[in-house]
């Protein structure tokens, strides 16, 4: 097997619909695939109606499946009731909520203004906030259970991170909410989880967030230990393993899936790896030439 | 020496501009006091002015120190930025800035609205964030170096909670801020730290939080190792630490002062202390017994 | 899908030994078995070559897979070099490491010796130093890659546990032991991975830690939001997952599995749950109330 | 004030007895004689009776305080429990236990054996039990309370670290022996913190670890945020807080005292402080450039 490869057993998501926020590209886009793959209608929103239709047709023709794109700026609390109920209109119910819609600026803090810093607060915190607050009072109504909320933070929410400071606000509350509410509402049968992603590129993405020769100077893949960045089926496999009820038992937990990236940067004396063996060999023949004196 | 004491050398805070928002009452007025005896000029804002003011008056008479009341909604960055100006006006510049407005309800998640949830994250996070963007960027501008931002959040801003959950995530996003500029903004000769205090009572916010018996009923003190809620003096002493040039090389840290409360509940196997000496007695009399026969 | 089902994909293992520490009775048991139901080898080891057999025996019919008990104590290093060298030349090579033995006295610390908790910090923080030392040495050694290493490690590694010190001592050194080799050995082609399993019981471990009726009495699954215990396909799914190469960027993380359990007892206001509706339906009649007034 | 300044008023530490693990030179001298200063009884101890003489007959002359200097090996239950009744004998009590003895080797691990593994977990993880294991009991015993245990451990006991595998894994293990006791054992009146010192050098045990050249070129300031080392006053203030009743709600807390180095490592995009402002600069042009256009 290799990890470019599917994990799951097929239909493991049948009779599952899933609501994928940010679904229209990108890594939103990779996961909707792979669940339709799996057997669950997907619904993908984002602000851009257009470019949603065409990635459900996409979707739609490689995977067999159904795919509703639905239009909605999930920082209006509005929008956001409006979208579920086309989803549950189309598809009876849904059973899941992926909150991967999000917005980032990478820049000195300094250089932002406080519109700029709400800006990525409203969209990812609030936005998701929004959902989550529509679709767990939606299902507590309802009486629904087994249902499950996902959503997808980032490995700087707990360490925080220079040059990201909105984001990493924001994703910081995510996961918080996320442990709150997997305490808080599982008497109701929902379950809440998050995936903190390393670098995973996409093409407009991360184009966007470092022009120019940047993203070379500043290539990712050799902060990993595994010395690569992610594939996208590998996010898609840890993401429908945790929409799916066999994490059933998985609660309040956000898995870091990042080749060992932040580890790398945090421990103290990692950069130690920069010592070549020959200087090892020499430390190692003074220490036990001083051993030998004493 | 007792816990309700003094920590500090005389003149600790000397010659130190401190800004105290939410300063008028409670753990604010508490950190303060303790600021002004130390030797600080104290700068205490929050939206209501004769509040302000009676709490500035019986400070300096109580303290012999310098207290300035400044009305401003930290939701309104405008006002921030007026109030740094009034601040800077009065005491020729500002050293410290202690984030300690906040705002809370004690709620079940499904019965909050939308905007009740907002109004959680205007007032924690982005208000926060506001005093913070305006203070950094004045210390950038000015070229003032050794100053440090302090920010009160919650024990529960790692691990989240519910029945407070906006507070909850509006912390995690201070915290995350917190660690972000830390290490972004250390080259402007800015720290910054938090602390996460456990219960330390106050007559006010306790009683609106927990009205009728409930307060009575769920009893802080019985979830604390110490058996007992904190002292303002203490939380006093560890804030007067951390805005003090003696913390210089702390940066990027949340100190929880709770006792061990939030510990006592994470643990697995700490709810065995409801049993007994004799039980206790039986299980090693059991034990042994089985060994012996082996 | 029911979460008491298999999760992978047919032959997900296909191709790999896997050695299971402690793997004769327990978890240890249900991992090992599900893995040879994926297509791998199984090693099984622990102290009881008797029981080893047996259950080697008994699952080599269930599964039709292959199965090889070894003796062998962790503790001793010697041991373990000899039963890795017995895996190997039984199956050519040897592809994941699943670090699951273990040892607990669930005591009041004052009651245990110093030889007790040694024993405890011998059993599994050693024995996992060991195995962990041959096992990679060989590799590096043999420039065998895509090798991994699973340790079972508990909920209160990160925030320790009263009355089981000596295992959360010695799981928190084997946790940062799988993050400080995720990072140093990944250049040479290892994974390092951690499950944090929550209540999954298992007949003869349970009864031994909690004999007589003080089972029932402290009753796990109340503990845990979900209001269950976990089921044992439930961790063999997330094990399976870690040691299979579809996880193969999930590099120094720990996986905790506990239905949210330890989430519960570690934030603040968890406790409200015991509010009932009547009550919240009344603080918010007076909360109202006082608003008109105002 | 200046960082390198005392931090406590006069007095602070009167008539407690402080015994200091590792006493004899480094960090751990430099603690005690700010204890010593203070106004603490100190008994400080390690295997080298010669050098804690000399080092207890200079601390005196420095202070005008007490030290008693008492030979130990922790790794020795009955040696620890020795050391304890004679600084009992001489002083009446203990109330202080500062766990700072330890040891660590700088090398990839696969060059060490299991042994060199063992010696130090036995020094850091054994050796700091011991100590708590029989002060804890002989406290319990006598029913003293107001007594205290503080650990010095690491900043990547709990993000582990390469190159220091056993340090990590050791440390990890005190960590969370400190997080279990101040809960377990609060109900004794002994509270548990622990302290993670960033790069605080001392002479020998820097030279020892990164010997020739290495020093220079694997500057550990250039790490941290804040650019510098730390001074050891500012570690021994610190110490001092938390071994003293002003503290006393702080229980079951690791203060990082860092700079904020481990953060610099950790978050995602730290590294962008490559980026020097004029190309800031063109990015932001590039953007609004963009925006215009759109």
């Amino acid at each position: 097997m290799m990890y470019t490869q599917k994990m799951l057993r097929d239909g493991a998501l049948n009779g599952k619909t899933i609501v994928v926020t940010g679904g229209g590209s990108g890594l939103g886009k990779a996961m909707s695939k792979y669940f339709l793959e799996l057997g669950a209608n997907v619904v993908i929103t984002s602000r851009n109606l257009d470019k949603l239709k065409a990635t459900a047709e996409a979707l739609e023709q490689e995977t067999k499946g159904t795919c509703l794109p639905l239009q909605c700026d999930v920082r209006n609390y509005n929008e956001v009731e409006a979208m579920l109920k086309g989803a549950v209109e189309n598809f009876g119910k849904v059973d899941v909520l992926l909150n991967n819609a999000a917005g980032n600026f990478i820049s000195p803090t300094e250089r932002l203004s406080a519109n700029a810093f709400d800006t990525i607060i409203d969209i990812v915190l609030k936005g998701t906030k929004n959902c989550t607050l529509a679709f767990g009072k939606h299902w507590i109504d309802t009486k629904q259970t087994n249902t499950s909320v996902l959503n997808i933070v980032t490995t700087y929410a707990w360490t925080g991170s220079a040059y990201v400071v909105p984001s990493a606000t924001a994703k910081a509350g995510v996961l918080a909410m996320t442990r709150s509410l997997a305490v808080e509402w599982a008497k109701y049968g929902m379950r809440f989880n998050a995936i903190a992603p390393g670098p995973f590129p996409t093409k407009g993405a991360w184009d966007r967030l470092l022009p120019g020769d940047l993203k070379d100077k500043f290539d990712m893949a050799k902060k990993v230990p595994l010395n690569r960045v992610g594939d996208h089926q590998e996010l898609a496999n840890l993401a429908a393993y945790l929409v799916s009820d066999f994490s059933a038992y998985v609660n309040g937990e956000v898995i870091t899936i990042d080749g060992g990236e932040w580890l790398k940067g945090a421990g103290q004396f990692n950069l130690l790896e920069a010592i070549p063996e020959e200087i090892w060999d020499q430390l190692e023949a003074m220490i036990r030439a001083k051993k030998s004196k004493s």
